[in-house]
């Protein structure tokens, strides 16, 4: 049976990502995003939510640039306490031991021990509420080499990326390979040709 | 040793969501987005990226409503040909046997199958390149009761969402539980604050 339940934000997945920036004094923080995703392919561009009260929000307003670091699981302590903490009163490299590096494509810092890191610049912020949308276009990646396979993709079991769920705020590990995109549902496609072909006339 | 990679959208993880909509004869049609996500808290939103060229696109902006539906990991070939086949030449809840249900809260279908819908109504569209992003504020939500715990919250272990990586455009499902957010960076705090009283002049 179907319950209808209160409006809240209890979708899923979201991704674990860890916002680098740098203040008006050139000083860098990292802050873990709760809300963000892909928005666009052409140009390539992400999306961070983020409230007016953050310190990144203020960084990325006047920098007009941030980095998306993608942290692996095993840097699950660092991630969430980039969540926790505030650079207003922390320096958060310090505190977590993470090393900043300046992005030579945007005016942010990324994360050294951090496998995938995407360098954008401000396109976009979209006043929605609480949160102001962040929309940035994608001008470079930094990535591992271990993380790459042959064609220089970053490989999903070598990033180990991290997932939170913000029905029960946790942080999860990708799961089982199901089967690949545009391929699984071709077995419906080809269903649907064969009852169309049956329902011809000229067949 | 950090290799620079060609901007793309090769970040992850994304959502696999499947948008509910009705065109202009009241026809219901799905589709699975590539990109979305959660945007705000307060109101609650939600942002899905479409293309121009949709039939879901249209019907969007036509009756200023969608929805999100959270498929099962047993309904990946349904999810997948939803994201294959278009609406402007096959009724896709016919060839996936799905059944669409009317939303009593905005003016768009869900799927009865699928344990978690989100029913939103439009509230911004942001052109930003290929795709069109549309900001929705979630004005209901309906559940299978079986997938909520005794508060009322959805619990991934029982919607079982999919999870998808556009570096290799497959199908994943969520992992080990690492643990929970705002508690496994409290170690961090800790570390600070003690070392922020070891050097107080006053201890």
């Amino acid at each position: 049976m179907k319950k209808s339940l209160v409006p809240r934000v209890v979708a899923m997945p979201s991704p674990v990502w860890v916002v680098g920036s740098y203040d008006a004094n050139d000083h860098p923080n990292i802050m873990t995003v709760a809300w963000g995703g892909i928005c666009c392919s052409a140009p390539p561009c992400l999306t961070i939510s983020l409230q007016k009260t953050r310190l990144t929000y203020t960084n990325i307003f006047q920098q007009k640039a941030f980095t998306v670091n993608i942290p692996s699981t095993n840097y699950i302590v660092e991630t969430d306490y980039a969540g926790i903490a505030s650079g207003k009163n922390d320096d958060k490299f310090t505190t977590t031991g993470l090393t900043p590096i300046r992005s030579d494509i945007v005016n942010a810092p990324y994360v050294k021990e951090f496998p995938l890191t995407f360098e954008c610049k401000l396109l976009h912020a979209v006043e929605i509420g609480l949160h102001t949308q962040f929309i940035g276009q994608i001008l470079g990646i930094k990535a591992d080499d271990e993380v790459l396979d042959q064609n220089g993709v970053p490989v999903v079991g070598m990033v180990k990326p991290m997932i939170s769920s913000a029905s029960d705020r946790a942080y999860y590990a990708f799961g089982e390979c199901l089967g690949q995109a545009y391929y699984q549902g071709l077995k419906l496609v080809d269903k649907n040709k064969n009852e169309t072909n049956s329902h011809s006339p000229s067949k």
